[in-house]
């Protein structure tokens, strides 16, 4: 990915078909329009001069002139910046403009919104060769392949069929799944549970379903949830709440919500009360009573996003508010995506069978189902006992890689930053101290190999802050990378 | 399902702990509010009577008093019906009025559209033991399973991890696509195609990402677009277009378009020319050219569906819109649901690079990329030829399939309805004739454990027609449900 404004030279790796019937000087104009009108070639790439293509392609100069000709007589091509050719317009940009769809207004037409630009930079670097201090997916080293292959081994021997499943998911997902939820105090027959493509359908789904546009959605400050657009392309508005030690400090919704009528319908709280993204906050025992409490007597819905509450250190956390939940006001979200792999694309919703029923009729209609195989594969992880196995081991190397980058931060960061001790989870929400700018740390840590998440992506008002995650990199790099970043600071 | 209103008698398999601190009636209200409010007993179900509950957890009946008394105070269930105890109302319509979120006001707000009803019936009826005359699914005992053994078995040795993947999709899979594609007249890089979960999920990125609410949407009248409440939900119309035996009737479109203005880029059109969907209609090669030239003029950005394009019978179709395109106008929707396996959710959208990083970007937000599993699977079926292969004799027996449907239908429904011979794809278009209400015949076949999809579903208008599918039953069991629905008729 070309970051900065340097020429890119472009490389040829094609000839002409001299069997062809079309003449060869119309194989070349054809050949440079499919690249520019692909894209892969765009505006101002250099082309090899007249000279060289003649030689590679073995033709007549005048072939090649001849084509050129014809190509710069569409505006693809301009000839003549000293000695060379360069792309000139594609054909969005200049065909398109006389006979064609102008796709670029139709990309700024619908109402979902882009990614935030440092997102989709972020996106698109996490597959090239970088130290990800803020990422939040597990090392792909800690993936348990050999579970993995048992697994694959044994469902290989009963692939009978791979078809469409049943609106909810996979029967035999859901049942495991809801017997592991009584174990954690939540009562949820599988006729109650949803499987989603991750929690992020979830959440989608539920943005599309549940709330009207103008709606608020009531979120911790800062909240991974304001990450994402999905509630504000749906017409939501998202409020953030401030957060202490012991989580979020609900009783600033009253406040804004004795401006709606309750008729309205209008609000829902989304929270993350273990291990939250992207502070690491445990909500308290104390707190999530109170909380419930106040959600109850002010007809507030909550949706709980339980992503990283298997992912505890020394002792497990307190009850979800779901467990608490006596009358179905709080949908829970959980997901394999942050303690087995992401790759599965699997993540659950739980709640009243009438919203369940609901986002699985919609569901139908956005993909019709998540992966069936993703489906069978979830389930034998869980009803083996496997993931439970898997979730031991995986915990204490989690606790080791947090102790490690607490030792590192300890090194390199005192001094200039703070942060504060995460008891399970991804994250250190990591504040600088003084004068720093933390886009001008992004774009430096980028020059050096590393990929940072700033914390104004998660935040409702701009902050100096780094979601750095120690559960992608191992120790080595992570230590390698604080060392960096420090002196980048 | 209960399709009627017959009572039904609920079936309790649980008992009271007898060691639990928690007294034994409060245990039964607990079990009893847990049915009611995961949705399990909804109103109208009866309990068995006291005395035999009281028998049958072994305790006195005046527990089994105590507890019905707390639970009828709740209003949850209402005593001495004929003797009987009835569920009265669960927690969202007694308990959530006074203290919780009333869910189904909230079911309502959300902009998506619910399913048309008949196809909520038909997708919760697939999975039960009916003969499914018109399903949009192969049959899932053709699925290539030997070939999938051979696939997952040499994963399950290099199944080192199972992350994310690049927005786009896996670049294997895309890289097999792009050459798969070329040999089909498509010239298409990686970085132009995005892996989607499934064709529905392609449409659904298109209705929120490229077009303005207002817009319009032309598509074949009848089409499988009209079955979809995606565009509709997005804020879109969707307008029929009429067809005859050669396809799409473009020139409808034009007196449609002359009323918008062209600044406005509210307009696309969706078509599936090969094998439509429902009608099985074939386009010609001449109506393609037409259409083409119809939409370049008119700069009408083009949906090609091409779902059913590899299930041809004795040749070829002829070249696909996208083929023809030289300037982007087209994007393309490929899927291995119709040719492969529904299940593994996989399918892929060809355009303009500018638009496929817009997609990916929004596929970013609401899912975070198709299965990793799905797609390292799809790749090796593609990149091994063992797709071909199987396509091969795929062809051959849904050909067979094909012919065995045509020779029930002249036998069973002969003067009863016309028909269209298909010469690819699943279906068989069928009109009634006479005063035949296709809703009563949905409900009678129900009854026969036959599922139809009545054409409503697909139509603009209301119609007498049925969409026939050959795919999924086997030749004995269409026959059977073709001779019932005859009879029914």
């Amino acid at each position: 990915m070309a970051l900065n404004g340097i020429v890119e030279n472009i490389n040829i790796d094609w000839y002409p078909d001299r069997n062809s019937q079309m003449p060869i000087y119309e194989q070349i104009v054809k050949y440079v329009c499919r690249k520019v009108s692909s894209g892969e070639w765009t505006v101002g790439m250099k082309m090899p001069s007249q000279r060289e293509l003649a030689h590679k392609w073995g033709v007549n100069r005048s072939t090649v002139v001849t084509a050129m000709d014809e190509l710069a007589s569409y505006g693809i091509i301009e000839c003549g910046y000293g000695g060379g050719t360069r792309i000139a317009g594609n054909t969005w940009s200049v065909l398109m403009s006389e006979q064609g769809a102008d796709w670029n207004r139709y990309i700024r037409a619908g109402e979902f919104q882009a990614n935030l630009s440092t997102i989709q930079i972020i996106n698109k670097l996490e597959f090239d060769d970088y130290i990800r201090l803020g990422t939040g997916e597990p090392d792909p080293k800690l993936f348990p392949s050999e579970m993995m292959k048992d697994i694959m081994v044994e469902l290989s021997g009963n692939m009978i069929s791979l078809n469409y499943l049943e609106p909810l998911g996979l029967r035999k997902l859901r049942e495991v799944l809801s017997v592991r939820l009584e174990k954690e105090g939540i009562y949820a027959p599988p006729s109650c549970i949803l499987i989603t493509s991750g929690s992020l359908q979830a959440l989608q789904l539920i943005s599309i379903c549940m709330l009207k546009r103008g709606s608020t959605v009531f979120a911790e400050a800062p909240s991974y949830l304001k990450s994402l657009q999905i509630f504000q392309s749906a017409g939501m508005n998202i409020e953030g709440i401030p957060m202490d030690e012991e989580g979020i400090r609900y009783e600033a919704i009253a406040k804004h919500i004795k401006g709606f009528s309750r008729k309205d319908y209008d609000h829902m709280l989304y929270t993350i009360p273990t291990f939250q993204n992207p502070t690491g906050i445990l909500m308290s025992e104390m707190r999530r009573e109170e909380l419930f409490s106040f959600c109850q007597d002010y007809r507030l819905p909550v949706i709980e996003d339980s992503a990283y509450s298997q992912i505890w250190f020394d002792r497990k956390p307190p009850l979800s508010l779901k467990a608490r939940d006596r009358n179905g006001m709080v949908l829970y979200l959980g997901t394999l995506s942050k303690s087995l792999a992401p790759g599965l694309r699997i993540g659950w919703i739980v709640g009243p069978e009438s919203v369940v029923q609901r986002l699985g009729d919609v569901k139908m209609q956005i993909d019709y189902g998540a992966s069936s195989l993703s489906q069978l594969v979830a389930a034998r992880f869980l009803e083996t006992g496997m993931y439970d196995e898997y979730l031991t081991e995986y915990r204490v190397e989690m606790k080791k890689r947090r102790d490690n980058a607490l030792k590192a931060m300890e090194k390199y960061m005192s001094g200039k930053a703070e942060w504060r001790q995460p008891e399970g989870g991804f994250y250190i929400w990591t504040t600088l101290k003084g004068n720093v700018s933390t886009d001008q740390l992004f774009r430096k840590a980028l020059s050096q190999n590393i990929l940072l998440n700033p914390g104004n992506i998660y935040d409702f008002a701009s902050n100096k802050a780094l979601r750095i995650s120690y559960a992608y990199e191992d120790p080595e790099n992570f230590e390698k990378g604080i060392k960096t970043v420090s002196e980048l600071i």
